[in-house]
């Protein structure tokens, strides 16, 4: 594919295009371990036809282009290529409407969820997805990886919320997909193939979002076990209730520790082994959860705190907030991964991956969403001379994964730092059938090339 | 395209093919009113394999094969091309395993829904898809549809609950698609382009679905009205109250009468013009529902009726269920509708439905799923010799949907009896990238073709 990034750049005079040393410094990262590359420019699109002319550019010139919202990834979706530019959608951050009666929010793709979550609230309604990152990440990234978060249990991640998207193809062509409406079945569902794509099938320009009344009576409470096998036996017995909870967090022994000062702030055990975030919300009154305690103070915990009030709950979910900052603090540097187990097989694969962690001399915590299996274990290290030791033990890890039928993200994505394990993931015919597709759409190698295949 | 009928039957030798007299009698229709059209053959598959084998050899011999479940499909689907062989699904229909903890089923396209939920309960789990055929519709007829029901209001759709699929490709080639777990972003999302897509990409061989606890207490309650407006103002209500209901069901006038023996056996008022079933789960208590009784109730219902136990929550069921049966005693005969409105227009819709309906002297009766503006609005008549004067008068009525932001299908399909409206829908440029993108999968043009496109 012959590029011509000199071409491309003319073809973008009129448009807010960036190049230069405060690039580099700004926009070659994002929240992975990838190896950073200095984008040959950033073009901020103030409009859908700003994306649509660089597109439409791109494909010309044959230049990759990255998309880059606010640029929290966790797997590298939003590095740029190699002589490629990133398109940043940080100036296309507008909430264009938000219908009460509709229940519908229509934002562009660089809001902030923060700002999203607020918008919405005002009008007493509810947007469900939570990735821990909402202070600061943007709904079109949260798009592009399908982004989760605690409540996916009983909410599910972003793309269940995505009702329509104005979207542009990587040739430049403009569609827009899906529907307002809350259900609806005419035609190819190309909205779910296009969230979690991660800007290899092209970008969202305006999307429109499903809102929810805003649910009642959210009650709150914090467990802790002598063992990690009580927490999960304790997540067994709640679902057995019949209580699907908004959230069910699990942490283990290493991370109880590692966020040990704030979990004295809510009175939990010092010998605690594990513990349980549980969260209910709805109909449920402070009836179901006495139950709910009574059930999970039978598989043992040393100690249960119930959020009495706001204050309380936002510091039951300090504990959680953070946990990541908490571990690197006790052990310097880590890899976080974010796979998913089977719900039956999360003890043997935590239990399996300590074991591993403690043959080779290093220690793994793990914590994250119980209630669906997904898990972020962090394998912490000392010294940057150790990374290429623990990156060989973290693909170990993801083999297992995915022999226990697991998978290698739940929630963060492919971008660079998972392509080495799709293939073995997805298998060699599913894997050729999603290349094949990519191709189709993005024939001259444009958007977001490089990314999720290798 | 050179098909050659006899070289396909000639290679189908050792598979279980019917031809002849019985073919037409039983497959040559589903539930919609499209043409009946004779297929050349039908192969029941009784293996994976045996799939695979039909689609390998259609894509030699260029025979166009369309899928078959359990023929209650309502928009032509499952009714053969011409010179085409229908590939029947009846005799896979096992129940292959049903995971407690994973909260997983597996089982073959050709499992009856009924058959399904009683397996699924048998193990205190629940699969809430309830689409109104559920005693007789097959799971693979839901896929290929994304069927729906009343509880997508809180629950979702069919969709919302695939998790994994093994799917033969039109050309014969076999992939698994999706995962077990409960989240996973690993590259594209290949099982929701495929849920829906009327077996036009393909067809599912073996289905895992995400189950859930089964739900606590669920209540149900029928309320009466003095007017359609007021039944719509008490929906509105029950959403402010940050009550997701697990369903919310609307009967306009025509509606009522037409099911008055057995709306008179739960007590409903005599002048009611409109109704509407409240049905509440999860940890819902009896509190709530007084609550939201109370505050219906001041919208002005004529009359409440609260099921106390299992056999009166049936009896205001079958007011629903008995619907359409008592629709075409009343008038004879009727072209059922399955539009979606955004919630702000389902009131301005149906009084101008029925506008439209007292000016062509034609019966309009509006029910379905008010919480997600999913309606079944059905246009009656006495007369066989109408028909072309209501399929216009129905088309017009689409037209009018699509222009007021809604969808001509929410849970049954295009099929044959949607094709007319699904370019006005999607729009000339998706409209082409969905037909390219069926191409890319099919371009021999065998699976189910002449379906969703024209």
């Amino acid at each position: 594919m012959q590029r011509n990034v000199a071409g491309f750049l003319n073809a973008m005079v009129g448009l807010d295009v960036v190049t230069g040393q405060e690039v580099a410094e700004r926009f070659e990262r994002d929240e992975s371990h990838c190896p950073p590359q200095r984008p040959v420019a950033v073009v901020f699109a103030h409009t859908e036809s700003d994306v649509m002319r660089v597109f439409q550019a791109a494909s010309d010139w044959k230049v990759p282009v990255t998309p880059s919202g606010a640029r929290t990834g966790k797997c590298g979706a939003a590095i740029a290529a190699k002589d490629g530019v990133l398109l940043s959608f940080e100036k296309m951050n507008a909430i264009l409407s938000i219908d009460v009666e509709d229940m519908t929010a229509t934002a562009q793709p660089g809001v902030v969820l923060k700002d999203l979550y607020a918008a919405v609230e005002k009008v007493g309604l509810f947007y469900p997805p939570d990735p821990n990152s909402w202070e600061t990440c943007s709904l079109g990234g949260n798009v592009a990886c399908n982004a989760g978060g605690p409540s996916a249990l009983k909410y599910g991640v972003t793309g269940q919320y995505v009702l329509q998207m104005n979207w542009v193809l990587p040739d430049g062509r403009f569609i827009r997909v899906g529907r307002r409406t809350f259900k609806g079945v005419a035609g190819y569902d190309l909205t779910h193939l296009f969230v979690g794509s991660e800007g290899t099938l092209g970008v969202a320009t305006e999307i429109v979002l499903k809102l929810l009344p805003t649910p009642r009576a959210v009650r709150t409470a914090l467990f802790s076990f002598s063992s990690l096998r009580s927490a999960i036996e304790a997540g067994r017995q709640i679902f057995a209730l019949g209580v699907l909870p908004r959230a069910l967090e699990l942490f283990d022994d290493v991370a109880v520790r590692a966020v040990r000062p704030h979990i004295d702030a809510v009175g939990l055990s010092a010998g605690a082994q594990a513990a349980l975030i549980v969260e209910l919300d709805g109909g449920s009154d402070d009836a179901l959860l006495d139950e709910l305690s009574r059930c999970v103070r039978a598989t043992d915990p040393l100690e249960t705190t119930v959020a009495g009030d706001q204050g309380q709950r936002a510091k039951i979910w300090n504990v959680r907030q953070s946990l990541s900052a908490a571990l690197r603090r006790l052990h310097g540097l880590k890899i976080s991964e974010d796979i998913v187990l089977p719900r039956s097989k999360v003890l043997t694969g935590i239990e399996r991956f300590k074991a591993a962690g403690l043959a080779a001399d290093l220690t793994v915590a793990t914590y994250g969403h119980l209630g669906d299996g997904n898990l972020h274990t962090n394998v912490c290290f000392a010294s940057e001379t150790d990374r290429p030791r623990v990156e060989s033990f973290v693909a170990r890890m993801m083999e297992e994964v995915i022999s226990l039928g697991g998978t290698v993200s739940g929630e963060h994505g492919i971008g660079l730092s998972k392509r080495a394990f799709l293939l073995s993931e997805l298998g060699r015919a599913q894997y050729e059938v999603q290349r094949e597709l990519r191709d189709f759409f993005d024939p001259s190698q444009i958007s977001n090339w490089g990314k999720v295949f290798r």
